[in-house]
C-alpha cells in the first residue's frame, strides 16, 4: 500500500507536501478569507472523449471554490479503490490529475487511499476538496445576490460534456466527435475579478445544466430570469445529439461553463474580458434577472414565445430511500 | 436531493456557511500557516460499541490535522450513498457526526452528497477534509523528527477501537463491554504544545497500531525506537480479547490515541499536562528513541528480552493488483 501511494501518487502529484510523509500538509496562504468546497466523482465511463474522472475531479473542484471569486490554491485527493482496478488505470487517473492540478496551477497537496473488496464500489470513487483564498476585500459573490435588470453571462458553448459522456455510455459516435468541454475555471474568472469586481454571482452549470443553475440563482436570490434563446451559444454536433438522445441543452451538464451575474452596466466590459481568454472566445450576454415574485426562469425563443425552463425537466437524478 | 440535503445534512450540521447555500463556504482564519489532510472513511459494522463511521469520520481528520500542532477549524464532509440506505441510518451518521464535530468545536462548512446505485458501494462511504492554522511559530512537529535519546509517551490504552470493531463483526461478547476509544485528540494536543513546543513528533497510531505508527517514525526519522512492554497501557479486556482474536495489542487500530516524541528532559512536564487531560488520564512514558542505523522498533518484554516489532505483524491490509 505504501508502495502504491509512492509510486502512483506521490509520483504523480509531485508536491513536497506529499513527499514529506507526515499525513497532512502545511502550507503558506496570502491573509484573506478562506473558501473551501467539496465534491466526490463517481462517473461511468471513467474515461470519456474530452477527460477522465481524474481531470473531472480536479476541474469540477478548482471551480467550485473559483467560483466565490478566490484564487484557488491546493486540493485533497481522497481515493476510494475497488480491489482488483488495474494499476494501470489508477495511474492514468493519478497522471490525469496531476496535469489537470498543474494546468490550473493548483498543488495537490494530501490524499488518502482506500481499497474495497470486489463489489463494494464500482471500480473508483475520487473524493476531492479544495481551498483558495479570498485576497480582494471588494468581493462579495453568492448565490444570493442577483438583483433585477442585471445581466446574465456565459462563457462559451453548453452541452459538450453531458453529450461528450452519454454518448461513450450509449455507444454513440458523431460525425464530429464531441469532447467534454471539461477545464479549470479559475484562470478566467481571475481576469473577470480583476476587471469587474461588481460581479454579484459565478455558478458553474454542471449537473442539471444551465437550467438547474439559474433555478437556484433564481430561488437563492429571489428574482425571475429570463433568457433569450437565440443567445445561447450550442454547438451544432451537440444540438443534433441532443435531438437524438431527447435532451433540451439547457439541462445538459457543463464541465468548463461559468454562469456569470452582473449589474447591467458593467456586462460589456465582463464580456470583453471574457472573450478576451481562451475558455471565453464564444462569451455571450444570454439574459437578464428580472422582478419576479415566483422566481421563474423562462426561455424567449427564437420566435419570440416564452415558456418556462423547469428545475429538472432534462436527467434524473438517483434516488435514495 | 436538495430536500435530502437539507433536511438531513444542514440541518445535522447546522453551520452558517451550509444554510448561506453556496457550494463554497467563506470563512475566516487566523494568520499562520494552513494545514490540511483528508481521509476516506469505509468500515464494516458502520455502528459499534463507543462509536459509528459518522463519529469516525470526524475524530479521525480531526486528529490528523492535531498531529501537526495546528488548531483544528473547519471540516469538509463528502457523502457517496447506496441507493436503498435506509434514510434512518444516513439521519443517525449525520447527527453523529454534528455531535463529534460539536464537542471536537470544529464546523462542518461544506459537503457533498452522491448516490450511486445498488451494489455500487457497500451502503455509505464518507471522506472528510479538514484544515487547521499553526498560529504558534515555535512548533517543528513531524515525522522526521525524532532524535535518538528523545521520549516516546502516549496518552492513554491501546487496541480499544479496533477490539471492539472486530468483536462486533465476529458477534463475540466479552463480560467487560468494550468500547472504541474513537475521540477528538485537539484539545489535548493544544495543551500539550502549549506546555512543551518543542514537542518533534506527533501521531495518531490507527490502522496498524502503535507498532505501524512507530516503524514509520522509525523509517522517516532514520532511527531506532524501543518500547518498554510494562509501561504500555492496555486494558485487561483488551489483552483478553487480542489474545482470543490472536492479535498483538500493538498492532491494533485506534481511534483516540497519539504517540508524542519530545526530548528527554521535556518528558516529565509533557506527560503531567497529558495526565491532567480527560483523554490522557492513563497517558505513560513507554519508550524511548536509539541510535540505530537499521531503523528497527523493538519490545522490551515484561522477562526483559528484547524482539522486533514489525510493520504488519497483525491485521492484513486489502491487496489491489
Ligand atoms: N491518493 C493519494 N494521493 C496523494 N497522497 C496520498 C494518497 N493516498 C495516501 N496519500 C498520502 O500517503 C500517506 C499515507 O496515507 P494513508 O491514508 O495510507 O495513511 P493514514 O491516513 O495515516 O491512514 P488511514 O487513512 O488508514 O487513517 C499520507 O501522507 C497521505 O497524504
Ligand atoms: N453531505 C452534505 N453535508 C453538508 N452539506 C452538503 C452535503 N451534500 C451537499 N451539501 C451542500 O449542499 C449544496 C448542494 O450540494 P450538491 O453536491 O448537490 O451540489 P453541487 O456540488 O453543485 O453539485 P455536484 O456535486 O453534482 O457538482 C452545497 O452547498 C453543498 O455544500
Ligand atoms: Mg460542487
Ligand atoms: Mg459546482
Ligand atoms: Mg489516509
Ligand atoms: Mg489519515
Ligand atoms: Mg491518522
Ligand atoms: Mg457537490
Amino acid at each position: 500500500m505504501a508502495q502504491l501511494i509512492r509510486e502512483v501518487f506521490v509520483a504523480a502529484f509531485d508536491t513536497e507536501s506529499l513527499r514529506a510523509g507526515d499525513d497532512f500538509a502545511r502550507l503558506s496562504v496570502p491573509p484573506g478569507r478562506l473558501v473551501m468546497t467539496t465534491d466526490g466523482y463517481v462517473i461511468t465511463p471513467r474515461v470519456f472523449p474530452g477527460g477522465d474522472i481524474g481531470s473531472m475531479a480536479v476541474h469540477g473542484t478548482v471551480n467550485d471554490v473559483a467560483m466565490s471569486g478566490a484564487r484557488v490554491l491546493y486540493l485533497t485527493a481522497g481515493f476510494i479503490i475497488e480491489e482488483g482496478l488495474p494499476l494501470a488505470d489508477l495511474a492514468a487517473v493519478a497522471d490525469s490529475m496531476a496535469r489537470a492540478a498543474r494546468e490550473a496551477g493548483v498543488a495537490i497537496v494530501t490524499g488518502d487511499t482506500k481499497v474495497v473488496e470486489r463489489g463494494g464500489c464500482d471500480g473508483l470513487f475520487i473524493t476531492t476538496a479544495g481551498v483558495g483564498v479570498l485576497t480582494d476585500d471588494r468581493l462579495d459573490i453568492a448565490g444570493n445576490r442577483a438583483r433585477p435588470g442585471d445581466a446574465v453571462l456565459l462563457n462559451g458553448t453548453i452541452g459538450d460534456h453531458g453529450v461528450a459522456v452519454m454518448s461513450r455510455r450509449e455507444g454513440l459516435s458523431f460525425e464530429t466527435p464531441i469532447l467534454s468541454d471539461s477545464a479549470a475555471l479559475n484562470g478566467l474568472v481571475a481576469d473577470m475579478v480583476a476587471a469587474v469586481p461588481e460581479i454579484r454571482v459565478l455558478r458553474d452549470p454542471t449537473r442539471g445544466g444551465v437550467a438547474a443553475t439559474l433555478n437556484e440563482i433564481a430561488d437563492r436570490s429571489g428574482v425571475g430570469v429570463l433568457v433569450r434563446e437565440a443567445a445561447v451559444p450550442v454547438r451544432p454536433a451537440v444540438r443534433g445529439a441532443c435531438e437524438l438522445l431527447g435532451l433540451d441543452p439547457l439541462t445538459v451538464a457543463n464541465e468548463g461553463k461559468l454562469i456569470a451575474i452582473c449589474p447591467a452596466d458593467r456586462a460589456e466590459p465582463l464580456l470583453a474580458v471574457m472573450r478576451a481568454h481562451p475558455l471565453g472566445r464564444d462569451a455571450a450576454v444570454i439574459g437578464e434577472v428580472l422582478d419576479d415574485p415566483d422566481h421563474v426562469v423562462q426561455l424567449e425563443t427564437a420566435l419570440g414565445g416564452r415558456r418556462v425552463i423547469d428545475w429538472l425537466a432534462g436527467e434524473q437524478l438517483p434516488r435514495i430511500c
